[in-house]
């Protein structure tokens, strides 16, 4: 049994940005030696999140309506009459979704769906450079 | 420190039915050898998603009732006018809610509160067989 | 490898009570001898729930009127009606953003951003005092 931390860095639009990071949380697990046991992905940030979906045009833009409803981007926050960056509805976002996901893996396979990807979502108001942590843990 | 795949099948009816798969998890920890860890169920599928709630036939409609509001079986999806399958509302609420669950036990016991159970929804819009990991981590 | 579990204690005024448990999180991961791995912390009950937030009182209030609309406390709920304890909303408001929380460690440290703290929710309709469990797993 055995821990190995691995990087995912990748630039991202904003405005709910759904980007799909499957090919690079594999990556990860192929560089490790380890064959069977779960991989944590986390977004070291309050504007970003992480799921699961069905990477296709038309969910994609479902998953941004969605949440359009539950926290408007012109809607009044808190936040930004605080703080004036008007990224309030992206701060809501993200903590509603989470930043954390767990994948278990076995034969060296992350164990999803045939048709579901692991997405991180960018909820920022502005174009970001992130860093996710892919947290490996295994023998 | 060891790992431990296993996996639950069960029969669902779709239609954000949900069921409570507390004794086939804890069934999963008792054939394992472990002692104390972590427990991770994942859906492998981009319909169905986990959580835990008191399993009472309230609240059990209550949730229906509340995804019913966030994303609504009816409503308009561009995955609906694009794959024809009529299961949008399935894909936004499953990756709302998300595909996986971390659970720690202790003593051979799983930590969940008395009147907490460990759910599976599955928001497709037929019946579905499936199938879930139980990725079992500890010592 | 080995798996720590420590718990925390605390006591929430309910009623959407956000509490930032970071440091707490912390203390247990110092005193365990554990340099890397992930810290899984999960609330044993059904009307508490975790996620990460920027932790400024604008984003407090923000949060918990999303959770107004997403399930409002004065809406109609069958656990309600069932049980008379008034708490529907709480129930559903916990099981949607979920009872599980896992954060990765490197170097002693918990691998959050500059202005990301970990919460806990306590959705209840009324003051409780909670024990969450804190499950550490890594070398």
């Amino acid at each position: 049994m055995s821990v190995v931390t691995k990087t995912i860095k990748l630039k991202s639009k904003g405005e709910s940005d759904i980007i799909d990071i499957t090919d690079k949380v594999d990556s990860c697990l192929k560089e490790s030696s380890l064959k069977k046991g779960i991989a944590t992905i986390f977004v070291s940030g309050s504007t970003g999140a992480l799921t699961t979906i069905e990477y296709e045009p038309g969910l994609i833009e479902d998953i941004k309506e969605a949440f359009e409803i539950i926290a408007p981007r012109k809607g009044e926050y808190h936040h930004n009459i605080r703080w004036q960056d008007g990224n309030g509805f992206s701060h809501v976002r993200a903590a509603l979704l989470g930043p954390s996901l767990t994948v278990p893996f076995s034969d060296k396979n992350l164990l999803l769906g045939t048709w579901q990807q692991i997405v991180f979502i960018d909820f920022d108001n502005r174009s970001r450079s992130r860093e996710l942590v892919v947290q490996i843990i295994g023998e």
